[in-house]
């Protein structure tokens, strides 16, 4: 499992001080913890959503030049604003990184995914369009295809693509969790080179114990295929859901991986 | 989710001395501590392992007839000889029962499909058949349709199959979680009036923090089509697990009985 740590994420009180105060200590620390932690890629998502698009520019270069002076880790830059993905991508040492995200609309696709094949990043991809977010698991595989067309036409690999099938509240909406889970599984099996990653959080919205519920659908979502999960790499909860889950399906051989991981986990 | 408790096995040490001694406290106390925990079916299982024929067909009309004054819940006679079998059955006192189980053995069906359809009883039953257990999920599927067969030949109704996938350790071969998973999702499809069930703990044996892993493999079942568990129906974590997967998969109307548990669990 790719694990792809979300803590640096300005929409978040504590870390929206960081970034306005331009706090090194603390954007250091955070990154540092989740490395730690076990986190395969660091998001960094930078909009505190009221600052001008200057200011988002000025930080992503801060934030990403900053990060890998301190952090030996892929770099996820996570906007949806092309210019501030554009400054991020530009800011890199040359390791691997990663787009995070672009949608099925058509504009987006044009301005993000030429930007990733040319920086050679992995791209996460949406199935959403201009018409919003398909509501069954087959209608999410046909605006999976046409990101597919997309970056076939300007030469970017798919195996560097990250599907996410999305992840709506089973709290609003009890169906929506089979939805994503067979999202995953359809788009798994029709794009066998491609990968798949999703944010867990969003399935408990709304409904108490929210990290039992997030621990569980990573379990069911291992079990459909997925490759990647945007998460707290310092949740116990879902260090053990990836560890027990890679044992069941056969990821972990001779279950070597979840042996040790149950001697330090309580 | 039909939750069966698989306290009452007289495998179990401390089991087996209830029986052999006709503990009457003994085995009651096993019994209403499952029901008032949420178990659906009791199972019995009287077999020591030690003892007579004669032996455990006593033994299984003094459990089925002392248990059924006690609690109100159907029972499962769990054996693998048809005379314990029909032994236990005639001293029912006509509420819903279930056998455990049958193999697609000839001689095994000719013996058991017919009493269940006597009895009208509920029937878990085995894909495995005079060769073992077939390796892969559509092999396993295919000796399902043998005993599908069977069953229509004596006019013993669909929707009272409880096909069992069969659970192999992961320790010895990683394999054999997705095997049993993508054969419950195989049995599920081709026959949707029958339900499924799963003994969990198999799966765990021969590695440490085995309820960790018997609660994970129990989601991933839930998404693969799981109707049924044979389980301790007073180990939290199952419990859990079965109230956060029914939450994902949309067998939760509103998620209430989640939102509920949470309170009364830790």
């Amino acid at each position: 499992m790719i694990v792809i740590g979300e803590k640096i994420n300005a929409t978040i009180k504590r870390v929206k001080a960081i970034v306005e105060n331009r706090d090194a200590e603390g954007l250091i620390q955070l990154a540092r913890a989740q490395a730690e932690a076990g986190a395969d890629i660091i998001d960094v998502n930078v909009g505190t959503g009221t600052g001008t698009q200057a200011d988002e520019i000025d930080a992503i270069q801060w934030a990403v030049t900053l990060i890998q002076q301190q952090v030996d880790k892929p770099l996820c830059v996570d906007s949806a604003d092309k210019d501030v993905i554009e400054a991020g991508l530009s800011h890199m040492d040359g390791r691997p990184c990663m787009i995070n995200s672009v949608k099925a609309e058509e504009r987006n696709m044009e301005d993000i995914i030429p930007l990733a094949a040319a920086h050679q990043a992995m791209l996460v991809a949406l199935p959403m369009d201009e018409s919003g977010i398909p509501a069954t698991a087959d209608a999410r595989l046909e605006v999976c295809k046409k990101i597919v067309r997309v970056c076939e036409k300007h030469g970017f690999p798919a195996d560097r693509l990250f599907f996410d099938p999305l992840v709506l509240p089973v709290s609003s909406d009890t169906t929506q969790g089979m939805i994503t889970l067979d999202s995953l599984a359809a788009i798994k099996r029709s794009f066998p080179e491609s990968k798949t990653v999703m944010g867990l959080s969003n399935v408990s919205y709304g409904l108490p114990e929210r990290k039992k519920l997030n621990a569980g659908f990573l379990y069911m979502a291992v079990y459909a295929g997925l490759d990647a999960v945007i998460a707290n790499p310092q949740d116990e909860d879902i260090q053990m859901a990836i560890r027990v889950s890679e044992a069941l399906t056969g990821k972990d051989p001779r279950c070597r991986r979840y042996a040790r991981a149950f001697r330090t986990l309580k």
